[in-house]
C-alpha cells in the first residue's frame, strides 16, 4: 500500500467488502453477529438472530427470524424468513444452516470459497439486550458443511474491514455521541452533594433513552457508571454506580457506553462536586493535560504507540506513571470497544483517515481516594483529526478547551 | 423417583450439586457463563469473565480477573486471580485454561471426569452489561484438554439444575419481583395521553436502577419495552418503545425483564389509557381470565401441557386461538429465560415444588390494532402456588383480583 492510499478517505462499505473477498479468494462471508451485520450491510437486529450473506459478486442477503420487525431493514436489502420463534419448530438453527447451504449452492458457492468468523471475543447487543445471544455459542458448528473456517491472515483482514469507517458510517457514531451529550448533560446537572452515584446514573440513561424518534432514532440506549469520592480510584480496573452519596469535594467520574440504532460511543468524563479536595485536583488537571495532548497528536501517519507514548509521558512526568494502568484507547463505532490495534505501548500499526478512536487516559490513586479519566471519541481525517464528541456538557464545565482539529 | 420425593422441597444448592456430579460419574464441573456461576455458588460475576470449578468432594474454587471488583465474593468461596485485564498479558484465556488444569490436575481430576457446558444457546448479562461477552464464544475449546465434552443426557441433567430453586434463590427471586414492582408503579404512573411509549421505558427504567443500596442490592437494571395502541398487536413477536404518544382508549402493554444482584424477573402488564376502545376491550378481559385460571391450576405434580392447556383452552373458547402464538410460559431466576421445559402444547414435563415458571398467555390482533399479555412468575410451592409477582401496582389498576394460592 503506498503512501497515497494512505491517507486517501475509505472506500465505499461495499468496495471495503468487494476487496476483502477478493483479497482472500472468497466467494461469500456468512456473518451473524449483530456488529458484523450493521458492519457489512447497515443492518441493526433486533432479536440477534440474523444472519447475512455477502457475496463477491451478486447482491448481500440478509436472513431473520420470523418474528422480526421489518421496519428498520435497509431498503434494497434482499430479506429471507426462517423460523425462528415458531413454536412449531424445535430447531430453526438448522433449518437457518439448511437454508444457508441452499442459498450458498445456489450461486454456486463451495464450501472452501464461503468464509465466517468462527468465535467473536465481544459481541455487541442487538435491539433486545436483555439476554444474549439468542445464536448459540456453537452456531458457527451448524455451518461448517457450508462454511470453511479461516485461517488467521484472513480473520485478521476481516477485523480490519471494522477500522476505516465511511462518511456515512462516521455520521451514525456522530449522532450516537451527540446522543450520549445529552446524557453528559444529565450527569453534570445532578453533580451536587447529597445525591447517590445510582441516582445520577439512573438520570443519565433516561435522559438517553428519551431520545428515541429524534433524527431518525428508533433505538437509544445508555450504559452509565458512576463513581465517586474513593470510588473513583476504581475506575481503572471496573466502573459500576453504587448508593454512595456525592460529598463536596469528590472528583466524580462517568463512564458511558451509548448506542444509536446500532452505532456507538464510548466516553468518560470527571468532574467534582464544588471545588475538588487539593489531592485530586492535581489528578484532574494531569489527566485533562494528557488527554488534550494526545488527542492534538491524532493525524494519519502517527502510530497508535506514538499517541500513546504522549499521553503516558505526560503523566509519568508527574510521577504517576504506576496509575496509568489501561490503554490509552481502542477503535470505537460498530461495537463499545470494535477491534483492531490497540492504542498502547510499543504498537506500531498507524492512524488512518476514517478510523475512529477513543482517547483516554486515565489515573487513579486510592491513597488519595480518587481518580479520573477523560474520554472522547476522535476521527481521524486527511488533514488531523476531529473530536466527534465535542460540545458535550463538557467545556461548560471547563474541562475541555481544547485545540481546533490540526 | 418415588412420588414423595416429587413434591418435596428442592434440596439445598450443594446437595443438588454433589448429586448431579455422582450421577454423571464426574469429579469437577467447569462453568463461567454469568446464569452458571449464579446458580452453582451464587456468585454474580462484573465482567462475566470469572470462571468455577465445582468438585464432587472438595469445596469450590472461583477464578477472578485480576481486574475483578471482590466486594461481592460469597462468604466462603476460594479464590483466585487470573491476568485478564491486564495490559502486558496478551491471552488471558490461555493462562486461565493452563491454571484451571493445574488446579483439576491438583485435585486429582482426569480430563474425562471435568465436564462443562460446551456451548449455551442464551447467556445471561454480567454487571458490566454493555458488551457481551468477555469470555470469546471458543472458550471452551481452550479447555479440551483438561476437560470432556458430556453427552446429551448429562448436558440434560446440568441444565436440570436450574429449574429447582432453593429457599435462598426464591428470596433472591422474590426480591428481583419487588424490585420490578416499583418499576410496573412508573409503568402506571405514566399511562396517560401524549406521553411517549419511550418516556415510560425510561421512567421505569430509571426506576428500577435507583433500588441499588435497597435491601442489599448492589445490581439492579431493568429492561422496559412499551408498545400502545396498534404497537400492542406486535408485542407477540417483539416488544420495544418507540416514539409513539399514548392516545385515549389505547391498550399499553409492557414487557419488563429486571435482573437484581444477578437474579431475574419477567412480567408483562396490560392496561388501558381511561377506558379501553370496545375492541381491545375484550381481548384484555379474555387474556386476564386466562392469565388466572391458568395460574390457579398451578401445583405439584400437573404437567406443564395441561397449564398450557388452560390458558389455552380459555381463549380458544372466545375464538381467539389463531391470536395466542406462543407458549404460556417458562421457567425463570437464573436468567430472563432459564433452561428447561417451556409451558407448551402436550409438555409432559410436571412442575415440582420449588420450580419458578412464567404464566403468560397474550392475544394480539392486528385487525383490531390491539394486543395483551399479562405476565406473572409463579413458584410452585408443596400445597400449590405463590404468586411472587404479586400486589405490583396491578391490583390497584384492576388486573388482578387473583385466588389465594390452592
Amino acid at each position: 500500500m503506498n503512501a497515497s492510499l494512505v491517507i486517501a478517505s475509505p472506500p465505499s462499505r461495499a468496495q471495503q467488502i468487494h476487496s476483502f473477498l477478493q483479497q482472500n479468494n472468497l466467494q461469500a462471508w456468512i456473518s451473524w453477529r449483530p456488529d458484523e451485520l450493521v458492519m457489512l450491510s447497515g443492518y441493526f437486529p433486533f432479536w440477534g438472530a440474523s444472519l447475512l450473506i455477502n457475496f463477491v459478486d451478486a447482491e448481500p442477503v440478509l436472513f431473520v427470524p420470523k418474528i422480526e420487525p421489518r421496519d428498520h431493514i435497509p431498503a434494497g436489502l434482499q430479506v429471507q424468513e426462517y423460523p425462528w420463534g415458531d413454536m412449531k419448530c424445535s430447531d430453526p438453527y438448522a433449518v437457518l444452516a439448511s437454508i444457508v447451504g441452499d442459498a450458498l449452492l445456489n450461486a454456486k458457492v463451495r464450501a472452501k470459497q464461503a468464509g465466517m468468523n468462527p468465535s467473536a471475543a465481544r459481541i455487541s447487543l442487538p435491539i433486545q439486550a436483555a439476554e444474549q445471544i439468542p445464536m448459540p455459542e456453537n452456531f458457527a458448528g451448524l455451518l461448517s458443511d457450508v462454511a470453511s473456517q479461516p485461517n488467521a491472515l484472513c480473520l485478521a483482514n476481516f477485523a480490519k474491514l471494522y477500522s476505516r469507517k465511511t462518511a456515512e458510517e462516521t455520521q451514525a457514531i456522530r449522532l450516537a455521541n451527540q446522543v450520549a451529550s445529552v446524557g453528559l448533560q444529565a450527569f453534570f446537572n445532578n453533580l451536587q452533594a447529597g445525591i447517590a452515584e445510582a441516582e445520577i446514573g439512573a438520570a443519565v440513561e433516561s435522559a438517553i433513552y428519551r431520545q428515541i424518534g429524534r433524527d431518525g432514532i428508533f433505538h437509544s440506549r445508555g450504559w452509565a457508571m458512576v463513581q465517586s469520592g474513593p470510588n473513583s480510584a476504581d475506575a481503572g480496573r471496573f466502573n459500576r454506580s453504587t448508593a454512595r452519596r456525592l460529598e463536596d469535594g469528590d472528583l466524580v467520574l462517568i463512564e458511558l457506553a451509548t448506542c444509536v440504532n446500532g452505532y456507538w460511543s464510548d466516553l468518560t468524563r470527571t468532574a467534582s462536586v464544588g471545588s475538588p479536595k487539593p489531592e485530586a485536583a492535581s489528578i484532574l488537571e494531569i489527566v485533562k493535560g494528557a488527554q488534550r495532548a494526545a488527542i492534538n497528536g491524532v493525524r494519519p501517519g502517527i502510530s497508535a504507540g506514538d499517541i500513546d507514548a504522549i499521553a503516558r509521558d505526560k503523566i509519568a512526568a508527574q510521577g504517576l506513571a504506576a496509575y496509568f494502568t489501561h490503554h490509552t484507547g481502542h477503535h470505537v463505532g460498530f461495537r463499545y470497544h470494535d477491534p483492531g490495534f490497540g492504542i498502547l505501548p510499543g504498537e506500531s500499526s498507524v492512524l488512518e483517515p476514517g478510523m475512529i478512536i477513543t482517547i483516554e487516559p486515565g489515573v487513579y490513586v486510592p491513597e488519595r481516594g480518587a481518580g479520573a479519566r477523560i474520554e472522547d471519541n476522535v476521527l481521524v481525517t486527511e488533514s488531523g483529526h476531529e473530536i466527534l464528541s465535542r460540545k458535550m456538557g463538557s467545556e461548560e464545565h471547563g474541562e475541555s478547551g481544547r485545540d481546533e482539529p490540526s
